[in-house]
């Protein structure tokens, strides 16, 4: 039972890996009626894609996507969308030193555990660039909440020891946009891009945090017990790679508070039940408040660095070293919110679906 | 598409709620052959039960466990095993102030917003109480991991400020059973429990953080991409009340790391393939690695307080103040131990079916 | 992965065995607002009883339900619905010939094969009594139902040699009633009740058809390719114990058809397009058309007959033989019409659920 | 809940349309170190491909597959298989007519009463066309099937009246490749042709039963109660287009049977049990039981006819009538059977998989 496929109404599928013959998916439950076409998911792709600023590694992949099915006449028509990206000039010479001999920090060695084998080539499907297939399914996903007028903002809150200035949400995308760092605060931004330059210098790469933001989803969303939203958006943004926490609203802070201080008191804005606080970002007992929903995830440092690393070939079974060279990214951070927003606004988009603010049928 | 079975071959489906006439839980996917007693089940309620010290809540709930099905001649037959505990002299006369008026913190107002009606009564289905079910299934799992000799243990590490020494996992089972607040380091356990009554005594609460950690379990668990081992943990974890944080291995802490110190390098304990450091908390890639699996979670203060609290009065749709008396525990960490445990040793033995680990027939 | 689990969104988990503790069904997924007592369920399962004429089994079963949970001030909550049948009186001694001699044509050769052990009493959970969580589950699709004026009937239209005329479906449920065999055409009737008489005189059994049918079921149910409403409703007919095959609309007839003559045309009924025949019992492409649904089902003659009948001993790995006295349903078909109806209302409560016509949260 | 996927742990996500740009298949769940190339899924495509002799469609389509990931170095490497068939030169033109009138027969109104909107191209997502993913999963399947020695093979046994006489099981494979209907009894494959070419000149089609069997599958598949495995074939068979009844073994001559002659007896062969008749088509209680799994299922005759048909213009909601020229098969069951044969295998790799029979991370 491999986990390829995500979602429970809005199902989404993905397929391929780095060195294959192509990546992407298939999102079975988009209703027939939304206005949809490839370049809707090509704008989506683009954020992610590497080689567009010197923070990023230089890999020069165009990523075109190819819709192959699910959209008649301008609009999806009910059936399955799939879509993929061929991969191009992929060189997978750089790789061979690793075969049989796993980088630490990547998936090389659990692979080889669980499956007997692995497309050691550029992490096989353990790369990064099995994203591509969650940033198709959130493409289409955005373009639902959109109909619902909910949007999913994500940006870099922290980079290595760099903390950015919690700002008014009001005008977050606009500031992430301002810089390669996708950092909402500016001053901070600066830093961080000389963080991550100095880290690149050295053949080395940093952590850090993306906080993911929804607006205007609305009160009801989530299915307790065992599915709630906070879990459901747990799970989802855990499983990207290189995600080792991930917290809601004030998340651990919460572990040393009183209740007395940060429980979130309710009040009516005109004929709106809101909270004066969000320590919960949003979520109470698994359920959306109508508050805007807020979840942090802490990102490791990217694995793949120059110095010499010790490992254990798999094959003689000994003990061994490897150096890896090539273009990799100092910090994932920027690269991962589109990624990080395609989970959750295909969280949120299964979840309208659970509990009937999307018609399955068609919108 | 309501939420309340977990697992996907180990499905675990409980029902019921605080004030209702029993809760219980049916777990189908369980092998054959598997010795199980109702005893089994019920030393592991106790050990979630109220009232056995006084740092927890004095309610007096009994909480016995009956058998309805799927156990033949002191073994499971490979049918669906039920079991349930009524509910006895629940007093739901303290809770009509809250008809209509959601407690801060509490799911009341969130399971109204989306259900249009709400079970006031001790939280209904929302309240902890709904845990019985989770331990019922976490009781199964922990047979079944006895038998590849899998241990899963929770402790407390953090209650508000006061943070455990992080001690050697060989004793970490026998230490945590010495003092009521389970928490493994006897020195921080006590300050703790002083924190604690110090928070009861003034109708306050307290968050804190409880870790759980997995011996001994198989390189290979994990089906990426979405169902990787972390996204799963996170998901279960975040899915019990009142956790607000989730993290694995390092967590949080990688977020201001480099890679050249926390990316853990393969060595050979004589077959076998180990890490020296395990920032990772077990899981690589999504995958298990055969290290330990450590995984924190951060609990937010229990939100019921005696202090006054603003509310809305969802009939009158006017603002109103609420004042909760009554028998709550100024710290659920401790109880919430076996309730991780649980979490954690359904989604092992759910992976360990998956990827063929358990004979699904018969063990 | 045991599959005690029916549905997808209007999920029924059932548990029990028929000389166990007790047998039951949990439900998830039922939307909140829905009016439900106890004697809405208890009315199916005395439909399903037996010993109620001379037809059926003389077993003395009361079959009294409990609802556990799920249901607050008379209406459902949207939590799950528990709903147990405690075993009375079950007599265990008349099944211990048959421990590890398997009888032709029940389970017991299959479950042993397959688990490795076998609960022998009364077979098990392999019994005919499993299908009260059916009709438990059946219930409460019914009573949504009622909510879109949706009607389920099943009816025995053969046993044996003896088939019933095709009467107009307008007093279908009220012919139905009229007799024991539940046979809506009276004079074939009688001579179904003749033919299972003399059987049971016989210690044999007969087999027979039971058709249901579903009034008034919207245009566009059903979930193309692998989910269509056909498919679905096969599933859920051919998994009632005993059944061994299923049409629907004309079924078998077709094979030996053209579509000069069968293809069902169109024409309006004032705002309403409907068929002029309904050779395709009211689902094409898997989708239902707005005609009333039609599916039957072939029953097998009851296994259990006073004959002395070849089997194996699995524990001497010998062949020997068996006699099976006791009280047994001479032809299963009148009792098996609820089942039937239940079987039907679940699948098309699930499919309404799934297309949007039943609002998920509250109804 | 767009139900294009099929299968728990082995599973199957389908797409693409008759006119789109593609159709194929994603496969999840097949475990790695599988040999398995372009070719052997080719091999089943053709078999299935129109055009090939007098008595199908005369559309020439190749069907040529393109692998776009899972496989590395010759063998499936755990992850998920992606297999498209480009569409190439579809004439969309002839089907001009239909838009929004709706064909007797196929689900163009059924379709658009769902979605609001329909792709009448060719029959769009509910043409034919689309078992083209079935049996890319079907081949996957089959290849798996071959380690553990088990054939499935489909033969027509019906065209109209002409019924195919049984035959020894032995050289069934052998016997069905002989002639172009895919009969195994040349006597009647010869009458069943004639009558074919009588219908194709007459502009009428014809209707048939198409028997599957399955030999070799181990004592022990399915899951009771719900997911029994003659309930997921039954599914998997009705879910094919045209299809409109199965039975299993004796199926609906059971109704008019006794138990006292149909019962299935067991012996002994050697060590290995087994029944002396195969009434039950292999499966009792819902539980393979070693001998051979025996499906037939009714089709219904291809609903495109040159005779002019009444309708309903679903624009200007008026009573119209259409005829429908073109390529169309005058009997589909011949170029059904790989489907059928595909149907069958994805259930039993699923169920095989689902009882741990074969190793869910590598064969």
């Amino acid at each position: 039972m491999a986990g390829n496929t995500t979602g429970n109404l809005f199902k989404v599928t993905t397929f391929g890996s780095s060195h294959g013959t192509a990546l992407g998916a298939v999102i079975d439950g988009c209703p027939a009626g939304l206005k949809l076409s490839a370049e809707d998911i090509q704008r989506e792709l683009d954020r992610r894609r590497p080689g567009t600023s010197k923070i990023t590694t230089p890999r020069g992949e165009t990523d075109q996507v190819e819709v192959l099915s699910g959209i008649f006449e301008g609009k999806t028509d009910g059936t399955p969308i799939a879509a993929v990206v061929y991969n191009k000039d992929a060189d997978s010479s750089a790789y061979k030193p690793f075969r049989n001999k796993p980088r630490p920090g990547h998936g090389d060695y659990t692979w080889t555990a669980k499956y007997g084998t692995y497309d050691y080539r550029g992490g096989g499907r353990g790369s990064g660039r099995n994203t591509i297939g969650h940033v198709i399914g959130g493409a289409v996903a955005k373009k639902l909440l959109e109909e619902l007028d909910i949007q999913v903002v994500a940006h870099v809150t922290q980079v290595a020891d760099v903390k950015a200035q919690h700002l008014a949400y009001s005008r977050l995308a606009e500031y992430v946009g301002q810089n390669q760092v996708r950092c909402a605060d500016q001053k901070a931004a600066k830093l961080m891009e000389k963080k991550i330059l100095e880290a690149k210098e050295k053949g080395d790469s940093l952590g850090g945090v993306v906080e993911t933001i929804a607006f205007n989803v609305p009160a009801g969303l989530g299915e307790p017990v065992f599915d709630k939203l906070d879990a459901d958006l747990a799970r989802a943004l855990m499983g990207i790679g290189a995600v080792k926490g991930v917290e809601i609203g004030f998340g651990f802070q919460l572990a040393e508070a009183t209740a007395s201080t940060t429980n979130d008191e309710y009040y009516l804005e005109g004929e709106q039940i809101k909270t004066t606080t969000n320590t919960a970002g949003g979520i109470v007992g698994g359920i959306s408040n109508g508050m805007p929903i807020v979840a942090r995830m802490a990102v490791k440092p990217t694995p793949s660095i120059s110095s010499v690393q010790k490992t254990v070939d798999l094959e003689k079974m000994e003990e061994t070293e490897i150096q890896i060279k090539g273009r990799h990214d100092p910090c994932i951070c920027p690269r991962v919110t589109p990624v990080a927003e395609a989970a959750v606004a295909m969280v949120l988009v299964d979840h309208l679906m659970r509990s009937g603010f999307i018609n399955p049928r068609h919108v």
